[in-house]
């Protein structure tokens, strides 16, 4: 439990520092080129994303992500109390980031954003990027495709979404620690995190039709894998 | 068969949110530079693509296209009738796609595009990009690589064509309702959808020719790994 | 032989069209911001040349490349004869794929470009980029791994070499036929072909040195993958 | 041990040309566009990376970089005699790269560098950035995952520290060499070296608490596999 909690708690923080880092790095040089600037800050997040599930998962799953915890336990696959431990470990771990980002950068390591992100049109933005992730996570058939399904499926909704897809309660309140590209203000954090539950509860339900009938057979090599054999 | 369409509606809704969403997100970022916009609107794409491909390939097959289907009711890969069903749901499913885009992105739902795309050019370019999608279709020798392949080569059409690749009867209706980045106006989408089938007839014939007699052998391993296994 | 010099002109076509419509795309696009442009034609050859060496590898090798066929022919791999059918295949497709890209853009068919590109620093870069592409050739040691491998090395060599990685006296050739972003002045063509020639058999060399000894164990797995199996 | 020292030095010139030609290319191209530039430099040396580290890491383990020889000695899967000669290859061949990419560009061969980076920011980064490249070294679980692995890692590194990721003694020296993008003043270089064996000696242990356990399992398949079986 602590190995698999320390691999959270490291993934974690090195996901919001490249998430929140990337963008400090992209604004900095793109000079309000805010294309040029999400393209970068979507590739780090796409690279680091895919490199982390890669060695993290076998350990601990890899999820980072409390709704991605949540919809684990509602699978049955890790126990409510787990899945509370991991969704603590995990918003530390992603706030401890966003602290590293400013101490790579030189800046101010507390900090609050003031970037507006709210309305219906961004919240509906959270809610299908989140469900979306959820479909990944319950419908991949090999643990060695979680990595680059994830990463995809993520660097895609930053840029099909109005809200560029945080899709992530840990992250979204990492997020409001940090004035810079990647920010949110406060305010705006608890309807992202509401959104993204909605979303990943009504994505698990969609899951749970869609993919389990064909899940029945290859459970037991899917487990193999998830164990790194 | 409902879960199949079910895959397929799926698919086509994100795919299309997809197509149309990092548009409006790109066009708003990059000021003009159509270029930047072009390339997050297709790196979105292509990820998207790989990552639908992969989850609801085992599925469905993960067509999203008519144009796709229809050849495979002529490889004889699936019934006239199913293919018909298919296409049905591929197009409003991109058109429900399309309506998402513009919820999230707050934007009128209903919408006619006024984006001239016409001329020999594009047509021969549609031609091109589905005639290359089938082929990818045709012959590729594993399901696991489909995901790639397909997302690729449309990747890359997005740039060599003079068309932006649509390379999708479906998609290319539900691109007229959108008065953005990735638009075509309505009276353009016929003689677009007509080249798709022209392309995708003529290399039809010729992945006959360069495929068939090499896929009699593998054909069992292609088609238990078509079902996921 | 029909089809694998079919598959070495379908290939030749749509690797030269792809590099040419692309950089013309890019140009339009870019409004003179030529790292964006060469950014967007670096991902559509990267992207076409990994599905092309995918598809039709097993059939052909997918060399669409003389100075690859020259190799494989000093390697044994392929008769004399061979490798001069291939080449004269592969030249034939490439100007016929620089044509399809003007027809689909709406150009002049035929075209020879006024682009300079001369000197020592670009002969070297260009037998740095084909010896490279030789080492990957000789090297790799799973035909499923070819496509991404040589699309990598292709791609990265746009970048750090001074002439953008011809590295294809075909596509030397072809790019010759048009006055766009891709073009090179006929009279530059002769050199870099030659520079193109002494890199690769420099790294054939070295590439013997290299990789022979251990590829003497997994000589029959590798010829088995490489029939697609 | 003398093809696995060329295998070390091709490398190491290989991936510093790459490094420094491709920012070379893309400094002259952006136009002072930083953001487009770096994504080119990122782009060109993950490319290359993963090309490199697939065809020699079975022949040398492919680390181009002592701080990787320094810890595989320390996890003891190579004599400090080896790393000691394998780090002095790869530092003259780095070197020798800067030379390459100056010729490939036409700019004199010998060059130092005027471009400061210094500060406790960038000395954080680089020791973050390379213990990260450790924890993918010493935690990736088969040998042919390891060339996506670094060449992400490095990527998404080169955007969310605030050095741009040397994350390399041997890169860090040959880099000084030239006054263009990728340099960096000689004076600046020590301590850049010392934060990279800090941040390695550190993460070396992370690894070890992370990933030693799991490990004692698959040793032998994972020894297989660099054999490149």
């Amino acid at each position: 439990m602590v190995r698999r909690l320390a691999a959270e708690a490291i993934g974690s923080v090195l996901l919001a520092a490249t998430v929140i880092g990337s963008g400090i790095m992209a604004a900095q040089l793109s000079a309000h080129n805010d294309a040029v600037a999400l393209l970068a800050n979507t590739f780090a997040t796409v690279a680091v994303l895919a490199v982390l599930i890669n060695l993290l998962g076998p350990i601990s799953g890899a999820h980072f992500n409390p709704a991605v915890s949540f919809v684990e336990a509602l699978r049955g696959r890790m126990s409510w109390r787990d899945a509370g431990a991991h969704a603590v470990t995990q918003t530390v771990g992603c706030c401890l980031g966003a602290l590293l980002a400013h101490a790579m950068f030189g800046l101010a390591l507390l900090q609050t954003s003031s970037h507006t992100r709210t309305g219906p049109g961004q919240w509906l933005s959270e809610a299908v990027a989140t469900g979306g992730l959820i479909l990944v996570v319950a419908g991949h058939r090999k643990a060695s495709e979680a990595p680059w399904l994830v990463a995809a499926w993520i660097g895609a909704a930053y840029w099909f979404t109005a809200s560029t897809s945080f899709a992530n309660p840990a992250i979204s309140i990492a997020r409001s620690l940090t004035n810079t590209f990647a920010g949110i203000r406060p305010a705006d954090v608890p309807p992202f995190i509401l959104a993204q539950l909605v979303g990943a509860s009504v994505c698990y339900r969609i899951a749970n039709f869609l993919f389990v009938p064909e899940k029945q057979k290859p459970v037991v090599g899917d487990t193999l894998m998830e164990k790194g054999l």
